[in-house]
């Protein structure tokens, strides 16, 4: 373990994970739709050789947006302007299986994937807003279980399109006339029970492939996509004992699903708000609190308990809360577990989780939060981080500068890229087309017979 | 109409127009799937003052792929890479309305228009190929009159969802906390037979307003759809008199819908072999057809008649064939036309059309392709041209370096870009989103009454 190396993506949340990110001194409100915007929070990003970008969505028009900006351009649109302007950065883009045809996103995913010389990871989520639903031509959201049906078997419609060329199906020789061997390039012939797709995809592989599957729901169901399909999880945890329990369910299901556990890599998401005295930091944290929405804070931990806001008073605990049946249950959890356990009042609640996602919040100096990774990351319960910055740039040129330095020089994070693709970056192996013929058995094998 | 300006895309159709493109001199097999060839092109293009790059698309594995390229790569990737390369040229993406959504099309869509600053328009594609249908879970192609009539209703939903902000419902103002008023954004509510569709979109308009919507069928239902929605059409013309009574058509339709009729930049597809002396132009073209598959250029011209090959004897004239009820029958009228026009063996008519699409092709020095421009342009038949030149990048090129030159000479064609939208290219005016408050009536009208 002498070489386990820190794994860092960055999550563009527009203006950054603090709701009143727009506000804070030399934001610029309009970022949330400029791609200039997330093209230098990535080469930032890059010049910290973080292992990839990454951009959450949801196909809908947000909850609050008169209070806060939220992801308007569509992720793949955005990070094909990142692949233009940077050269090693991962990019991670979130589309719904319940909204999107398994055909179409595996030809964007792919497209993004060739155009970026084998940069590109597909996050995989199910959409529990009501919200999108509507604009999908449904009255309601479909149950949690049905979701992840439908998920599991879009994964494999479209992990089954991107296997459909063999590596070097492509010929091109301008002699023969010969263009592409298409004895190498298989339809898939899918008939299951959301989809009938026969194929092949009209896109080549990537020189990684395919692109790196990411996960980010830890229900039950989640777990047991990420399970069988999840190269990459982007999990929710507050404790170091939350981590390691999550960790060891996890590679005990993949395994169970005939996978080695091991290659799977978990990063939890890590809010970030630094300074160069714990002083200023708790400060910095005091002035992003003081522009926040109040009203934001509590309607968002309300939506997340699935309970009326009325029914929550600012300065008493939280009442007893039956835990729903479908939506955020990553987040409720966290919540729940977070308010009971250091008995925090529904203020100090909203207050810890930054008012805004329910994510864990470290505030500190560069040392404090070095120390923090450093300790999650060698307890073996997390492969690093999919870090939140309280505001961007900011915040991740802060921890690029001050940060990464500390990481590199106690040996855990990388000081240059070791190849060009994201697979590369997260140590997963070149995956071989299920199509292609089964390479002969070494030679020890074929003579033990 | 003295400041009458000729309109001109260039159609990237991967290696050129041309079967045996990729395998001309100086060209790179693998350019199909590359973006950088797509950049190189649209530089090109931008250099010459070119209004649009424009992508063809079908999302299917192409008919003859051992024989030659197609359009691998999604269109808004690659254009979302050209936009990034480029700082004026517009940007034209095909996108299907049978094999899409419109919340997540219109949403693509917007995402480009606004970070290349209103640059970009939606070709509105039925999609005729069965190995489309059967990549989206159905067995046959729709028929042609349903595809279209989905098509209107879809492009319905896509222009209200592009109309769903006012263009000045983003207010971010720092020092209040008011980021949007949710007041201008409105949801479309849309409850229609295809679609049920609430919104708002969850992304704000651009600075041309909405994207351009162009159309490119001509058969009677897709003169229908262009008369009602297009702002540029995509046609096919062979003659002169074709494209005259193509406009009168298309014009007085478009005013049956309310709208003035001359509001529609009309581009017929033009494909080009130039060399500087005629005899050079000629030798060209002999020597890309010796590299073109006879048997690819049979089956192309087969599959447009919806006939057996088998039936197609080379060297007699056409036999008779009936128009088929459904496919490319734009192009089905262009073929069987010039076959009896000109009383063309089946060779010579696969030759006709370079052995590939449908379009007009034409052969010869600079001097005699501006003449062939500037006549079809002076008539008043068409507004430009959909240019397809044989070779990418090259044969682009050529034109750019010596027919633009002639074009601007005889001031019909732009030195420099008045504008920095597509809209502003085409001379299309800005559209006031449906939901804005109507301005009050100008002081006259109000005293008149």
């Amino acid at each position: 373990m002498a070489d386990r190396q820190l794994h860092l993506n960055v999550n563009a949340l527009n203006s950054g994970f603090y709701s009143s990110a727009w506000r804070a001194e030399g934001s610029d409100p309009r970022a949330f739709v400029d791609v200039r915007h997330y093209v230098r929070v990535a080469r930032i990003a890059e010049r910290g050789t973080f292992d990839a970008i990454f951009l959450a969505d949801v196909p809908s028009f947000a909850d609050r947006p008169e209070l806060r900006p939220f992801q308007a351009l569509e992720p793949t649109i955005v990070l094909a302007h990142v692949a233009a302007a940077t050269e090693h950065l991962g990019l991670i883009g979130t589309a719904s299986t319940t909204y999107n045809d398994p055909y179409n996103l595996a030809r964007r995913f792919a497209s993004l994937d060739i155009a970026s010389n084998g940069r590109v990871g597909w996050n995989i989520v199910t959409t529990a807003d009501a919200s999108a639903s509507r604009n999908f031509g449904f009255d309601e959201v479909e149950a949690h279980a049905q979701r992840y049906e439908r998920a599991a078997e879009f994964a494999d419609v479209v992990t089954a399109l991107w296997d459909s060329w063999e590596d070097d199906a492509f010929v091109g020789d301008k002699a023969s006339g010969r263009f592409i061997d298409t004895s190498r390039v298989h339809p898939i012939e899918h008939r299951g029970r959301h989809f009938d797709v026969r194929g092949p995809l009209n896109v080549p592989r990537s020189s990684q492939g395919r692109p790196v599957l990411v996960q980010a729901g830890g229900s039950a169901d989640g777990q047991r996509l990420a399970a069988r399909h999840a190269e990459a999880i982007f999990s929710v945890a507050h404790s170091l004992e939350e981590a390691q329990a999550f960790a060891a369910a996890i590679r005990a299901q993949a395994r169970a699903f005939g996978r080695r556990g091991d290659d799977i890599v978990i990063l939890p998401g890590l809010c970030t708000i630094i300074a160069s005295t714990a002083a200023e930091a708790r400060r910095r944290e005091e002035e992003l609190w003081a522009l926040a929405s109040g009203e934001y804070g509590l309607k968002r931990v309300a939506g997340i308990l699935k309970v009326d806001p009325a029914r929550l008073d600012l300065d008493a605990e939280l009442p007893e809360i039956e835990r729903p049946a479908d939506g955020m249950q990553t987040f409720f959890d966290a919540l729940v577990g977070a308010a009971r356990r250091d008995r925090l009042t529904v203020r100090q609640l909203i207050r810890r989780f930054g008012g805004s996602t329910g994510h864990r919040v470290v505030v500190g100096t560069p040392e404090e939060i070095a120390d923090d990774i450093e300790t999650w990351f060698r307890s073996g319960a997390v492969d690093g981080f999919n870090l939140m910055p309280d505001v961007l740039p900011d915040g991740l040129e802060v921890f690029v500068d001050h940060v990464v330095p500390l990481l590199r020089r106690r040996g855990i994070f990388r000081t240059g890229y070791g190849g060009r693709t994201l697979r590369a970056h997260f140590g997963l192996a070149h995956p071989a087309s299920r199509f292609a013929p089964v390479s002969a058995p070494p030679a020890r094998a074929a003579t033990s017979a």
